[in-house]
């Protein structure tokens, strides 16, 4: 820690500081600049106590506190250098083979949900996302069939072979979650939820964390570390678009995590276009930009086919385009060096 | 809701619109403007499913849909046009009488949660605060006493008459903080963990519920809507400072929530300083701030007496700092026509 | 200057670093900690080049760079620890008087303006705003009347014996605007357009400098210090609501900046509550904790009197909301020491 | 527009509100739904005047005013279905040949500048970027070269055959600096700097329109519709990160940002990865993503050889490693169906 004093300190505030710094189990370094004091505090910031209070304690004496270690210990690229996957049904994430999860948003029926799983499987998802139970803004939306969308995604699992992610909503659900689901995801909305997190790391199934609507990458890797440090190595990372001040998209997707969470951390990340632009205009772009600047695998929401609701065929069109996208991200997964 | 058409569209395609959400239930009503058509969606959009998916439904015809209701119904003041107040231990938060809610941000000990206790009630607030579970963005900080925490609140109630509130991070631990509380706070990491809202709610205990980091403030009220509707009338909001891009303060206190919520909602809106500037330097001027524009309460942290730890007792003068602010608070208090 | 090190650094690397760093000018200064190597480098940071660069040059050697001294000076609490006041007409913006300043948004005719001038003034307050100048975020929205409503504001002046302010929108406007104002205003889209900051200051007269819509403190501080340093010490601070992701309001108005403004800087901290909420109805709220959290001046756009215009009076009871909320503020000017 | 009314309004404030709506030249029509009435205003918004006023008036009539059509005309593609590319040297921005723009972040040196600028077109850029006129958040920071630094540009270009950019600053340099560069750079800080937008625009050089640090995609595309609307129809619109809570980068850039100024405009656009990530070591990632969503070009900032100032020559490298990138974005080119 970098304790830098306010200028024009007394020798007495400034003792009062420094034993107050060796109390707390840090050895004092001090430095003489031109304008201010500043005290390197040497010691293990991650056994120690925390000197972020230090200001509160000394408000007319120190000006702030600057942390220089990492926080984070297990996700780190430091701990582990090389690259980890997360295998599921044989399928690495993290690989050389470049994964596709993708399905609806919600499992509506056992018609619409096996219809989606067969043609993502055609066009070369390896991964069935769906979820079951739904967190919704209002509570007078749809919260999702619950176990019924569970046994569903596990029926749709035995039909296809497809590996299933699906949402856990609640810590009293982990485990009947993880009876039926390969990967468990965190939702935005529960990203900092740590309980939960622990109620699905204890599991032992992978677990995919998505990024908080505000949370900076030290808070999502620390989220992260709450997994590993709970004995559970199968984390995936998902960026799913922060909120900003714009408008034009729901989310704005904040593709540049993909090179720091390869730099920070060592293991995969995964993008969901579909949360981060709101918009399926602008999915196909997004998912050209993931694959070339180096994520794992895509999580993508693929319409079901609506069949007799529509007779111009919207949704059949949507299972279409994303059989067209598939094609399409070919040369880009090459240029990627991927598979 | 009103759905804005592509400008030259095909009779076509509009009258596929027009199907749609006439199937959806809803009564279209057609407007020819200069530019663009528009369709307004007459019907209940609470009851309604809502038209937002529309758009990806017809990506080439439809440019945007726009909801016209509101949301939200029980903590409307539409819905209730007077005032509510919650009444614990004979104190009403959102009557004439202003609140104030102090003490420790985590229960450290016994001695240091009854010093502050005693101290902040003879400084005139009516609540205890402080944190038995405590929300941590890193597994390796300081996660609460626990059960023996709440037990110490409930030690300190007995023997100061103050009420507690104490925060809930667990939908297990629900009945168990319920006995201990009389407020149950809910964090704005967890502000959309609908289902911690819930099981907080069935409590039947008065619930203050945090602004989410990035929340605005229709999710907000939104949540609360999640208490409201699960047959809990008693409802608190309370901002603490969302998270923006000025890196000064820890988050900036938005302060117009206050006439905000109070224009909205018919519930109370209590501001907590300590966690909006993150800087108990700013404390004073939010608090004064705060109540000029109508808080109902404050939720502060008040440091403990450290007693051995410092000799120039920077901890005592936090507790005489808190007695001077709430000296300083009242002649605000009386221009704000409050007592 | 601080500089971390990576971790397990070679002694050549290390070695590389250190003697760039003293080819800067600074003195460098080694703490070998647990994790990390950190160097502080000894010098003024204002005079010598700043070392922000080095991680750059040294990418495999360098984690951080972190700044110890503040980047203003004239604009600072250090280099002028009492209150600074500009005097306007003989009223001083930052004593002991509170004062307001209030007018049209845009100067549109001289019955408008003469109306809004003579009420504002019976009112209280004792400076007129009033854009001839308008920055408008379409080219298609009226831009102002230009010189036109220079002269209408010079005669609103003469009539009514108000000060007046009014913006700047370009260098080459400078003088004239100068001629006829009597304080310059710099608007949020141009806080750092330095340039305009420069040619403004050289005219000599007093500066309201508002706070760019994503601008930090720090950046805020140093528009101002383009002020100072040319030799201008005229400056007032203008918070005027930031840029956030709510909707709600157009702006966040963040109110901290008055204890902080106070707290870093001498100079004058003005509060204009109109962009801030971009809505009339929260307009008052915004007002009285503007002045109970120890705000200078608020700047209030009052519309003009509409007389033909509405048999129900809305614009002449906005003059009349005007005069009310001057009574409201009494008990709140008193309670915060002011005049 | 679409004028949203209060639940159960008066029918004698509805006649006033649609009194005013025919009074703005617009024809009101009426829909009532089951909890709100909504008033269509039927007319051109690009003539009219705006409605936005509207609830300022009638704040206890009016709940809120959404306009329907889009504010910008010339760069929309709406206005002009096929894409424009700009021609400079010979070389089309916004074509099927992918361009790059490189070179230092300022004009240092006669020796700098020609170095980087052989380098740089021997990897394959088009166009040589540089600063003269810097504009610094700081007064005490270097602020460029000026008129000498221009003259270099000028050099250069003549040595090398490359196209130059250059940022203007002041509207007083608008016809100094259109002289000696090939387009004309608008930063992000001037990016709603209107008077600047429209000097620029009358020099008839193309202009290059960063995106503000905290400005909506409407509001770039209002900003460079005051380039067109000035006769000026060679616009490329610059994408350079946006200022957000994430504190790791600093800036975040929003890629999204390629698609839809594809759909919105017919004009290129480019990316800005230096300024985008601030880190050196993301920006090859950024490029490929750049590439893959289908940016028409890159502006990226390229070290000088420091020649005698390391022995380890980290600049060299930053000019080597800008030649590697240029060849590890060709099969990113090629994927993209570019040149």
């Amino acid at each position: 820690m970098i304790i830098v004093l306010k200028p024009k300190l007394s020798r007495k505030d400034e003792t009062a500081v420094i034993r107050e710094i060796r109390k707390l189990g840090y050895k004092p370094h001090i430095m003489r600049g031109v304008a201010r004091t500043v005290i390197g505090a040497i010691g293990d910031e991650l056994t120690h106590q925390s000197l972020e209070s230090l200001p509160g304690m000394f408000p007319n004496a120190i000006e702030s506190v600057m942390p220089v270690q990492k926080r984070y210990k297990f996700v780190s690229r430091e701990a582990h250098p090389a690259d980890s996957a997360i295998t599921v049904l044989g399928n690495a994430i993290g690989g050389r083979k470049f994964q596709v999860m993708a399905g609806p948003c919600s499992v509506d029926s056992e018609k619409q949900l096996l219809t989606v799983a067969h043609a993502v499987k055609a066009a070369g998802a390896t991964i069935l996302r769906g979820g079951a139970f739904k967190p919704r803004t209002s509570p007078y939306e749809f919260q999702g069939l619950g176990l019924k969308g569970l046994k569903l995604l596990a029926k749709a699992r035995r039909e296809t072979g497809l590996g299933v992610i699906t949402e856990l909503l609640s810590e009293d659900h982990a485990e009947m979650v993880a009876e039926f689901t390969d990967i468990i995801q965190i939702g935005a909305r529960n990203a900092q939820n740590f309980q939960l997190l622990i109620a699905a790391a204890r599991t032992g199934k992978p677990i995919l964390l998505k990024r908080g609507l505000s949370m900076r990458i030290e808070e999502w890797l620390l989220a992260g570390e709450y997994v590993l440090s709970n004995n559970n190595p199968n984390l995936l990372f998902c960026e799913r678009g922060i909120r900003t001040f714009e408008t034009y998209t729901r989310n704005t997707l904040d593709l540049s995590t993909i090179p720091i969470i390869k730099k920070e951390s060592h293991l995969p990340i995964v993008i969901d276009p579909s949360q981060g632009a709101g918009r399926a205009d602008l999915v196909a772009a997004m998912c050209k930009g993931a694959v070339a600047m180096g994520a794992d695998a895509l999580l993508i929401e693929v319409h079901p086919n609506p069949a007799e609701a529509w007779s111009d065929g919207a949704q059949q069109l949507s299972v279409a385009l994303f059989a067209r996208l598939m094609e399409d991200l070919k040369p880009f997964i090459a240029a990627a060096g991927r598979e």
